[in-house]
């Protein structure tokens, strides 16, 4: 049997005392105890916050009091067990704290955690199945309220196994499995967005370089410029939509499939792209807004703020996407009828589009 | 009082059920004693690893087949309460899972930490004190094994109070009181190992863009290229170095003023500002490597590979930094005599340098 007195103040363990020597000791139950002049049962009632337990609001106070003073650190883990859940959220994330992209999205899940008290255990796997098991297994161990599984781009998943023991939000990815919780970004609209933007400053003629690797942003993308331009009615050309891979050098190297096209205006799949293209078209002497029109996506940092010119662009709502799938796990915000949940991607306008001259 | 029993297999809390309905239910402790054919007692025993207790090794093969069949979860609340300490490393980060940069300073601080069977808890604090305190209660609270401490960019720190209540260590940060240990990179190695790849080449009237904010990087990467130039026998010209601020813009302003100096090659304090010195350069009708060759600092992902031409750099070595400071915090790795201690930076050579042609 474990006393409640062991388990709410106990000292720091042997392994833990160092060659810091000038570490103060951890002030007992029993300290605050004297303290305040109550037996330690007294004080455990109060840490633990037991509302069967009738204890007078004066001593009460006196213990808080003493607590405060003396600077009672009390033991979470005895905590857990006297309410019978942790006030921990798991993130199991793919490679969104290493990546240098995503990170946003645990900034976000933190903000929302803390709001509602709880914390959040992270868990980094490089998408290796084994590292991943192992970490929801550790998460289930330390009782957590709830599982957030997250990718650092946007794809469908398998759901690994013992994720299905926890209550659980899938976060930048999703699952066809029936009652599988999701967000993800509205690539349709945002894609939407970043044709709307060419669209107002007088663009008809605009070409589309897509990525060449299939996900959920190549089709949504491209389904929201379709959709953009139709709006304004203008027919879709297919012979505008060039395809490349998504980073520099795939948008270096469309740079001149794009100048026989005609385009005064191009939307990139990412902003990775449009920073090749960049130097692609100076290479051909043009200019960018003047000779031709640039627009991005992900408003990737250290990128998209800082070409020559600053990229207009869309911005992967990553923190949002975080904060969501908290609010999703505590129950604090429905799910979408149609699945997954899609949150909004806004527009950053900065200097790489003009108005186009009158013909 | 709490009874083993309670604390070792618990159901989920009534909070953690939801709509995913199709949950399996946790396996209880009694459900091995069951199917163990012995108490819940000898169950207990068995999985907190209670050394004391006398249990014939035929029965505790036959509980541990039970519990493996059956996929129990054992408690890790109660086993670290059982224990005394908890398998947590703390990881209090100012903003190195949300800024591009750093985030392989937990990549690297995790793979340590499993290694030795322990789990990190991140708190990711923005740089904010009171989130910060806060952060440091909760480890405290949950018995962490020690905490890092790290922050994104190299600097000196004042300590948070609560620190001092637990075992720790700084990570790419330091501070001047008594004990506290420190890993950071090595700026002074690798503003020399910048310098040397453009020595090996022949350049010998090398500029160096420094940055223009105070930082324990500015001071140790002049000091290396003043060490490197020394060993090769070449003066040191104060008229060789320029400041800029250490961002792209910062990079291409700087251009018109190195090519006053006469110099055939250019170090540049980072990545980011060698991305607008080419740009800076370029619009001087100026080739990278043939007119001038370039070398940057970071290897910062995104930027340096992807440049035109690829951007010959020095590494910062994030990874080791998280992986030294949990192998320092468990005692597993000495602190250098002379405190902090400094992580190599590797080279990186990519193409912005060419052997300067003979006069």
């Amino acid at each position: 049997m474990i006393s409640q007195e062991n388990g709410s103040g106990t000292p720091m363990s042997a392994a833990a005392s160092t060659n810091q020597g000038q570490r103060p000791q951890p002030v007992t139950l029993r300290q605050v105890a004297e303290a305040a002049g109550v037996s330690t049962a007294t004080v455990s009632l109060v840490v633990n916050k037991k509302k069967s337990a009738r204890i007078a609001e004066e001593t009460r106070h006196r213990v808080l009091d003493a607590i405060r003073e003396l600077g009672y650190r009390p033991n979470a883990m005895a905590q857990t067990l006297v309410s019978g859940s942790s006030r921990f959220i798991g993130l199991v994330a793919d490679a969104i704290a290493t990546t240098p992209f995503a990170g946003q999205i645990i900034h976000g899940a933190q903000d929302e955690a803390w709001k509602h008290g709880f914390a959040l255990l992270i868990a980094n796997t490089e998408g290796n199945r084994e590292l991943e098991t192992d970490a929801i297994a550790m998460m289930l161990e330390y009782k957590v309220r709830g599982i957030l599984y997250s990718t650092w781009f946007h794809r469908a998943t398998e759901l690994p196994a013992p994720l299905r023991e926890s209550d659980f939000v899938l976060v930048n990815c999703f699952s066809a499995e029936p009652g599988a919780r999701a967000v993800v970004p509205d690539e349709i609209q945002g894609g939407r967005s970043a044709t709307e933007i060419l669209l107002k400053h007088g663009h008809r003629r605009i070409a589309f370089i897509n990525a060449t690797i299939p996900a959920p942003a190549k089709d949504g993308r491209l389904q929201g410029y379709k959709e953009a331009l139709e709006a304004e009615g203008i027919t879709f050309d297919d012979g505008l939509v060039l395809e490349a891979y998504p980073d520099q050098e795939g948008g270096y190297g469309a740079a001149q499939e794009l100048l026989k096209l005609g385009a005064t205006a191009v939307y990139c799949y990412n902003d990775r792209m449009a920073m090749g293209l960049y130097d692609g078209l100076r290479e051909q002497g043009l200019s960018i807004p003047d000779d031709i029109a640039v627009v991005g996506f992900d408003n990737q940092e250290v990128i998209a703020a800082h070409l020559r010119p600053p990229l207009s662009t869309v911005s992967l709502p990553h923190y949002e996407l975080g904060a969501a799938g908290v609010r999703m796990l505590l129950g604090l915000e429905e799910p979408q009828a149609t699945a997954p949940t899609k949150i909004y991607c806004p527009t950053v306008e900065r200097n790489s589009v003009r108005a186009l001259a009158p013909a």
